[in-house]
């Protein structure tokens, strides 16, 4: 990694964690961070839009991308595909800009794998009660993918050891002021700042 | 270190580089954090308050304190001692609490030996020159002193790399703000939060 080069910062959390409000209000404080726009099979929800909250795309062309080795990392999370497109992430962090990714558990740990200097963050919720009712009020899941979620969020807490820090999403406004301070701090990083004291 | 225990933070940089005036700035933003004062035998510059900016004590008292093995770290600096009392900052991290040391590089070298938990965070200048101008501004050295103080600057720069953070302090408020953030995103570290998730 170029000590000039900005930090790769991966957020995790489980459905309904309220992971995309706080992200938008950390994009909201902080214009210099870009955040990147990934890459999936699954249905536009009601008021999402392509190129904004994904690039939504079908499994032939998701496939092909596959095989021409575009993605950071991808995986197949309830029945569909989210990727990450290497080159844009390089490019921005190459030009020294700080990359915000939301990725499932084990795209995470892959990019982890390819890129050993990113830094993953697990928003949780204060409760799994509270985690069940926000699903509910989304009303975006029938039942069975509502178990499925949950499910699935259970299993995602044994990994949260390979994480690096988590968030408590109690109120957005405090979650996004951590992961702002997470982004500050890694800023000021030996690794990052190590240079300006050369050649005193 | 239990799960429990507040974050160890020690402050360290150059003579003259204003490291009292940012750690007062992050103590009145932070009322939560404990600034842990160190004993010395230096003597009490005009302004300076015993029991405030140090405990202002002799060369014999200090050295009876090492033999009763008092002192997190000690070290001896530019002709004068300089230690922190073990017992108080176990005490206050025990309880949660955050502790801030502002120790020299010996010093935290001792306390990263002995708790290697703590964090170490660094203030440099701008720039040199920038540093021997405040010193002068100071004016509370003789020229032989502020030499010793810059040749004992530049050595300190090569143990850098050993430290976590570096904080530049160019505006106050702004080092301050880089501090806080580390204070916060040290909070929010996976080895102290974990214990939220188990259990679930």
């Amino acid at each position: 990694m170029s000590e000039h080069q900005g930090s790769l910062i991966v957020i995790s959390g489980a459905s309904g964690v309220g992971k995309s409000t706080v992200i938008a209000e950390v994009l909201k404080n902080r214009k210099d961070i870009y955040f990147s726009v990934s890459w999936t099979t699954r249905q536009a929800r009601v008021g999402e839009l392509n190129g904004v909250n994904y690039h939504f795309t079908d499994r032939a062309e998701f496939e092909e991308m596959i095989r021409r080795d575009e993605f950071l990392e991808y995986a197949e999370y309830v029945g569909n595909y989210y990727g990450t497109s290497k080159k844009i992430v390089e490019e921005k962090l190459s030009q020294g800009q700080d990359v915000l990714l939301d990725i499932e558990v084990q795209g995470a740990a892959k990019v982890k794998e390819n890129c050993s200097y990113a830094i993953l963050v697990f928003i949780i919720p204060p409760s799994f009660e509270e985690l069940e009712r926000r699903l509910r009020a989304r009303k975006t899941d029938n039942e069975k993918k509502i178990e499925e979620r949950l499910q699935r969020s259970r299993e995602e807490y044994q990994e949260i050891s390979h994480y690096d820090y988590i968030v408590i999403n109690n109120q957005v406004e405090m979650a996004a002021k951590e992961i702002e301070a997470i982004l500050t701090a890694e800023r000021c990083r030996v690794s990052k700042r190590i240079n300006i004291t050369k050649g005193v």
